[in-house]
This record gives structure tokens, C-alpha cells and sequence, in this order.
């Protein structure tokens, strides 16, 4: 007996609202761990707590572009609860990660290769800079405007951040800004300019035809 | 026997440094409330407990300006362990509170006169917007990047904000961004810009002669 | 197909349920908000971020009657996972708040018009009160007894209030001892007192006919 | 050399002060325990983490009145962050508890000897009570008012009670309502009386001659 | 109508997900306490906050073996988000409670009968001891190893144990390493040891044939 | 004038014991940052956000036994409050990082560089292991016991750890149990052995003459 339309929809939405519904907080859990819904309990083993979603990173050829590569609750669901997640950073040589913000947690900067420059700016805005080299960590407390630059003119660097969150959250300022259809007029008098510099600017970040 | 001076700038920085580091969270906390070393314990009554700041925003001439009065930890140390404050925003004719996130707490906006457009983006860059009209109040959740513009032509707007932190802190975009000093060229290319325009921007928010 | 008598059950308690034990705590969410299970996410806008409940109170008539009127969890479901919630108190000349907690949050009260008399035990039996003029904000710490009065002979008084919590919860002290159907022979030995003074006082907050 | 009256004021306000203002939560520690600062750490042994306060209790005769024995971080100062505390109480026969909130913790009463009627209101006005033999373990929620009488004609009770918080606080409702000097009036409104009868119930509290 | 075997699979493992994934944490919780889905909130009562089973301990005779009865959410559901649960222990002469720990808290041994020699490790591997008599307290502090042993020669004791999490969860040292199929040369390595004698070492902890 | 002998002491252990007893907490702190107290604010800048105490293991041989190099709160300091820290753990060939717990963190272990065997049992007794290839992370479950096993006949392996807690602890089964001194025969009755074995077990963990 299949179920009807209107139970398939109850149940999917039941499923799918949990993982977000259920998980209120990044707080002690009061369980060893926490097991999502569909994984059956008794075949639960050592993968479920390893993510290889990394290893494709090792020995390949860096990217041409500033990339992520994240190790959170939403590619490794066994972290649930953990209050701890991963990312990998790739900066080819001259690029920029972008002002932004982690919304649910510190991120700790491990530089394992080549030199970067990184500030934050705290909520005095007083702005705070390093020159990395390979070797060195960084914090960027939680919820500051931060960013990194290589600074290097051919190398490209490499580093691992660690986040105090699962689910730490990214806020970009650039495309928070410009790409998300706040009004002109609202960006003009925030940023002290006119609509049409505004404009010029969302531009950059307009979707490719 | 008055102090030497090294003394004195020991126990100066004690008692400057501990508001700082003896608190550090906003959780419950283990007693009723938080009495800073500076204040007699004898002597402490109701007048601890009340913050009179906003007393002389009652009856007087809206600003011309776009004004936030606030009663955090800072203004009223009474808050210290107690994970709430508030602020009053008044918005004349026209004015705009900038894009902005607060690190520690969730924005819950009471609007009490007028008319505004608010909006905030969250980490999936989806931009979430309303129009509110006086008695309507407004979730900005925690650490999201937000905004409100008094849209009315000729009227002011008064808004009350309660946030679930003692000190949740504020993030501006447009000040944190360009009037910190962070390098030029990070933020052309942050930007999708040129220098010329980034140096442009920055001029707007250079501090006056 | 309809669903049975005995999987509607199941469902509606899966329903009714979850509110109450899936959302065990006010502690920092995972999640930049927490969207109810029947709340379908693709149409989620500006809307669920908005309570209009409070429209009604903006120039309407003060009530006749000491009179709450909230904006939580319950009745603004947004504010689940983000540690914050109001509550708007109309007071005519003469009429008592009585002495009650909040088990979950300190209230930060603010008087916006007319006067109140305001007063909180705390866990050494200290009374602190104060008389409040429009402006004054006052913070009642968490789970401690308080009260509020509007001594003035003719006008009302009207307060915000913010809590800390977006389920604050009140115990109001005389209708949770009178009214709940505690045995007489308790009382009357806790309050030093006999049974009749407490059947007395008991009929005061007897149901009406 | 001695130090001044004004440093020995100034240094001691510092100790007495910070027990309670740089303790503020409790919350998990970053350190295995909490040591005051007037401790000796090298001097650190099993005594700090002992508390003997409770040893008069064994096989010693009954109190007459209703008796409350504590052991929280105020008694056994190695409780400091750890989240835990405990209470014995001895209640002769007849003899009540009255009603009272833990506002920082529940309260998970153990009855080891004699029999007692517990109960508890909810924050929507629902008692809940039961009748406990020697064994049965009654948990009160936090926050909420609680009370237990023995209601055995001549046998005395004995419990132990475990707490959530290293500093749970205890609000007593009579004593917090009738002695603490809150006005007559608003009481007598409050409790839908006249002030004469709230005049005969303060007396029962009143401080003896 | 019957479900499907496919419904009642998913509805099944949704009812026995939850008590685990739902709960995540030991937070405050935002309503008085939490209710299983499967209990019909209407017949709520005393009942459901009384657990009677440790009624079987009083008055019968010493078990001849160290024995652990708990008290803990997953025997008591009202315990869940009220952060306290129980444990009774009871040494016949000479016993010993292996060196354990609890992940998630602190322990609070109340010694009600008979001696113990009890210690724990701190994370600088300093090891605290004390000889306890009836009537003492003693803090095992979170997370750290701990054990108690019964050294009188003839005599039973009995503790109550008080933890401040409604899950502790209990890490048994001896059977951790030696019960759950380490591989034998890591375990050798570990212990500075031979192959041989950690074989020898886990004979004594292998299942009874 | 200096300080006297008393002056000196008092004010030292003011200041020793607060890094402990004033920081009691992995929260969420109210301010972006906690300054210690002996660090001049106005001095603040990007160096005290950057740890450069890894600088060393970049392009150095590796050891010849098993190491570990921390970054917590211990050795950086700005990491108090900010709920993450990290460790370098470098594996020869056939190495052991013998079983262990952190009382206050999960460990997500990312593998830079090697293979690894590793295993951890959770509080049902159970063992859950994997082996590891370079790029793979694992996450080691807050308070559970675990290990790693270098099972490469020649190569070295690495890793780095992050850790959800500025100050996660470290509890080594083996030195916990058999190098602080816990009495033999309460060891032998643990692990179900005799005296002897137990001494000759504590031999290994002896101090070097």
C-alpha cells in the first residue's frame, strides 16, 4: 500500500525540517553523539565518523581560483553536536577571501603553506593585521569582519582553519551587499555614495548570462 | 601613605582589565546578579537596578540625524549576567541605519511611531524584507546582516530594540570596511572594483578636519 | 486515502510533541534561524520574521484592567532559538502587577509613559524598589519575585518589556498558591496562618460562575 | 610596612567581590576545577574536595522544626563550576516546607526515611502532586514553586536533595511576600484582600521581640 | 487500517531517533520540562516526576557485589533538560568502583554508610585521595578519573551519588581498554607491556562462557 | 617605595589564580576578545591574535617518537573565550598515541600526512575504528576514550587536531592509572588481576632514574 500525497508530504517535510528544527544549538550534548534519523543505529561504525571529502585536496594541482573547501555539520553529519567543523583554504598567488563574517564561531587559522596577510576589525573597528608565514595560526574572534590576502606575487597558500561551531555560518560583506537586491538608494546612503556608483558595483556581482 | 605609582597602575589595570576578562560570557549566571568591585555592597538598592539614560529622549525634539541611544552593560552595568539590553533608534525623515550585524545577540525591533523598510540577508545570501508600520515588531537574528530605512517622506520613525545579550555588540558594514584602513587593493579586488573607486568610497567616511 | 483514527493520533502528537521536546533550550542555535515543521522553507519571507499582534495597542483605548499583552515563542514563532521576546504592560491608575517570576529570563522593564512603583526580592530576602518616571528602564533579575504598581491617582502608565529568553514563563505568586488547589492544612502552616484565612483568601481567585 | 586603611579597603573589596562577580555562570569550566584565590594551590589535597558539614546529621536525633542542611559552592567552595549541590531536609511530623523556587536549578528530591506529599505548579497553573514512600525520588522542575509536608502523624521524614547548580538560590514565597517590607496595599490588591488581613499574616512573619 | 510495513519502519525509527537526536544538549530548556512524544500530555501528573526505582534498595539485604542502580534520564524521562540525575552505590567490604569517568559530569559522592577510600586524577596527573566517613561529601570534578574502594575489612557501604547532567554517561577504564577488542600490540605499546600480558589482562574481562 | 614581602604576594597569587578562577567557561564571551590582564590594551595589535609556536615543525625532521605540540589558551592566549584550539600530533613509524580522553572537547583530526589506525569506544562499551589515508579527518567524540596507531612499517604520519574548547584537557589512561600513585590493590581488584602484575605494569611508567 503506497502512502497517499498528502502523507508523503507530511513525512518529507517532517524529515526535512528536523535536521534544521531539531539541532537547536551548538551546546553539550547528552549523548555520546547524535545520530541523524536515517542512519540505521546497528550499522553505524567508523565511517560515520570519517570524512574523506578532503583527500582529493591532497597532491592535486592547486586551484586557479580563491577556493573552500568545508568539513561542517552539512558534509559531515556526525559532527552534530561536536561544536567543532573544518575548512581548507586555496589562495593562488594575489588573491583576496573577501571581508566576512562567521556568525556561530572563532575561526582558527593554520597557515601550512606560503605567507598571507590577514586583519580583522573588531567591534571598536579598530583593525588588526598579520604578515603569516607557513607555520603560524591565526584567531579571528567570533562574528568580526576578517580577511586573507597572499600577498606572494607567484606562490600560491595553503591553509586549514579550524571553526569553535559545526555549523559556524559565512556572511560575505561583498555579495551580502551587492548581490542580494537590497535597494540602491538604501546602499547609496549607507555607503555615502550615489545610486549609480552602487549600481556599477552590484554589477560585478550580477549573475553571469 | 598614598600608593607609588607603580602600584597605582597595577591596581588601575586590575580593575580596568577585569570588566573584561572576569566576564566572560553571557550565560547564567551563579548568584542573582553581578555587582562590580566598585560598587559597596551595602549601599547597593533599587537605584542599581535602573537605568535613567533614556529619560531625556521622553518629550524632546526628535534628532535631525539618524540616532541610536543605547542601554547595554556599558551604560548599565545592573545588565552584567542578565543576557538582555535595549537601544532606541530614531530615524528622521528619509535616514537610514546601515547595514550592520551584532555578533552577540538577536535584534528584536519594536517599531513604536512611523514607518520603515527593513531587511537582513542570511548565510545563504537570501534577502528577507518588510515594510512594518508602528506596532509592528521585527526578528533580525543573531549575527545576520540587516538594515532599516525610514521610507516616509516627511514623518520620523522611533523604533525600541531588545537584544538577548547584555552586549551584543555592532558591526557596521560601511564604517568596518572603509574607514579602518584596510589596504586598498584587498578591497578593489574584494569588491570586483578599482582602487580609484574603493579610495572614492573611503573619502565618505574620512574623518572630518 | 484518509490516514486512520490511530495514525492521526500518532501524527498530531508528533505534531504537538515537538514544539515542547524538540526545542530543549534557549542556547545559541546551529542554524542562522529555526523554522517550525509546518512552515513550508520556500515561502518563507519577511513574513515569518514579523509580528503584527501589537498593531492593535497603537492609539486604542487603555484597557480598564491591568493588562499583558506578549510576543514570544508562542505567538511569534521566529523568535525559537533566538533568546529573545516581548511584552507590552497597560496599567490604569491604581492597578497592581503582582508579585511573580519569570523562571527563564531577567525582564528589562521600560516605562514609556506615566509612573510606576516597582520592587524585587532577591534570594536573601532583600527588597529593592524604586519609583520609575517615563524613560526609566529597570531590570527585574531572573527567576527573583517582582511587582509593579501605578500609583498614580488618575492617568495609566504603559511599559515595554524585554526578556532574555523567547519563553520567559511567569509564576504568578498569588494565583500559583491560591488558585491551584494546594492543600488548605499547607498553607495555612506555611503562611502561619489558620485554614480559614486561607479558604478566604482562596475565594478571591475562585472561578467565577 | 602595613598597608593603608585605604589599600586594606580597596584590596579586601577585591577579594570579597570577585567570588561573586568573576564567577559568572554555570557553565562547563575551561579547567578541571575553580580554585579561590585565597587558596594555596600547591597546598591543594582530597580536604578541598570534602565536605564534612553533613557528618552531625549522622545518627543524631531529629530536629524539631523543619531543618535545612546545605552543601553548595557558599559551604564547599570546590563546587565552583561543577554544576552540582546538594541539601538534606529533616521534617518532624506535621511539619511543612513551604512553598518556594530554586530560580538557577531543579531540584531532585531522594525521601531515605518517613513518608511525604509533595507538589509543584507548572507555569500554566496545573499542580501536580503525589504522595512519596522512603525511596521514591520527585524531581521539581526549575524555576517553578514546590512545596512538602510530612503527613505522617508521628513519624519524622528525612531527604536528600540534588540540585543542577552549584548555587540554586532559594526563593521562599511567604517569607519573600510577608517580610520583606513590600507595601501593604499593593499586596492586599495583589492578593484580592484588604490590608487588614495582610497586616495579620505579615505579623506572623515579623522578627521576634 | 493497518500502517504498511514500510510506514511502520519509519515511523518506528523516528520514535526511537529522537530520544536521541532531538535532545541535543543539557541546556536550560525554554518550557518547565520536556514530554515524550509517546506520553499523552493530558494524563500528565505526579507520576511522571516519581521514580520508584530505587523503593527496592531500602530495607533489603547488601547485594555481595559492587552494585550501581541509576537514576538517569534514560530510566527516568522527567530528568531530560533538568540537568541532574542520581545514582545509589553500594560496596560490600573490600569492593572496589573500578577508575572511571563521567563525560558529560561532575559527580558529588554523599557517603551514607560504612567508609570509602575514594581518588581522582586531575589533567596534570596529580591524584587527590581522602578517606571518607559516613555523612561526608566528596567532588569527583567532570571528565576526570576517578574510583572509590571499600576499605573496611567487614562492613557494607552505601552512597548516594548527585551528577549534574541528566546523562552523565560512564567511561569504565579496566573494560574500556581491555573489553572492547583494541588490538593487543596497540594495547601493548600503550601500556609499555607485552603482547602477552595484555592478552592475560583481558582474559579476565572476556564474556563468561 | 617597593612593594613589601605580603604586598608582593598577595597581589602574585591575585594575579596567578585568576587566569583560573576567572575564566570559568567556554561560552560565548561579551566582549570580541578577553585581554589578560598583565597585556597593555593600547599595545594590542595583530601579534597577540597570532601564535607562531609551529613555525618549528615546518621543514624540521621529524621526531623519533610520538609528539604532540599544543596551541591552546596555555600558550595563546587570545584564545580564551573563543571555544577552539589546535595540536600537531607527528607519528614515527609503529608509533602510539596511547588511549585517552579530553574532558572538555571533541578532537577532529585531520591526517596531513601518512596512514593512521584509530579507534575510540563510546560509553555503551563500544569500539568503532578506521584506518586513515592522508586528507581524511575524524572525529573523536567529546570525553571518549580514543587512540592512534602509526601502522606504516617506514613512514612517518601527521596530523593536525582541532578542538572545540580553548582549554580541552588531556587524560592518558595508561600514566593516569598506573604513574600518580593509586594504590596496588585497588588497581589489581580494577583490572582483575593481582599486585604483582599491576607493579610490574607501573614499572614502565616509573620515573627515569
Amino acid at each position: 500500500m503506497a502512502l497517499t500525497v498528502k502523507q508523503r508530504f507530511f513525512l518529507t517535510i517532517l524529515v526535512l525540517a528536523f535536521p534544521l528544527s531539531a539541532i537547536s544549538g551548538d551546546p553539550d550534548i547528552i549523548s555520546d553523539f547524535v545520530v541523524p534519523m536515517e542512519v540505521n543505529n546497528t550499522l553505524l561504525d567508523g565511517n560515520f565518523f570519517t570524512y574523506t571529502g578532503m583527500r582529493p585536496l591532497i597532491n592535486s594541482d592547486p586551484p586557479t581560483n580563491f577556493t573552500v573547501t568545508k568539513a561542517t555539520m552539512a558534509e559531515f553529519p556526525a559532527l552534530n553536536g561536536q561544536s567543532v567543523s573544518y575548512a581548507v583554504l586555496q589562495y593562488p598567488a594575489g588573491s583576496v577571501n573577501p571581508p566576512h563574517t562567521h556568525p556561530r564561531a572563532t575561526e582558527l587559522l593554520f597557515l601550512t603553506y606560503g605567507v598571507l596577510e590577514v586583519g580583522f576589525v573588531d567591534t571598536t573597528n579598530k583593525l588588526s593585521t598579520q604578515r603569516l608565514q607557513a607555520g603560524d595560526i591565526f584567531a579571528f574572534p567570533k562574528g568580526l569582519v576578517h580577511y586573507q590576502f597572499n600577498c606572494a606575487e607567484n606562490d600560491f597558500a595553503v591553509a586549514v582553519s579550524a571553526f569553535g561551531s559545526a555549523a559556524a555560518g559565512t556572511v560575505s560583506v561583498p555579495s551580502t551587499v551587492l548581490a542580494t537586491g537590497i535597494d540602491d538608494e538604501i546602499l547609496a546612503k549607507s555607503f555615502k555614495t550615489d545610486v549609480y556608483t552602487i549600481q556599477k558595483l552590484k554589477a560585478g556581482f550580477a549573475p553571469k548570462a
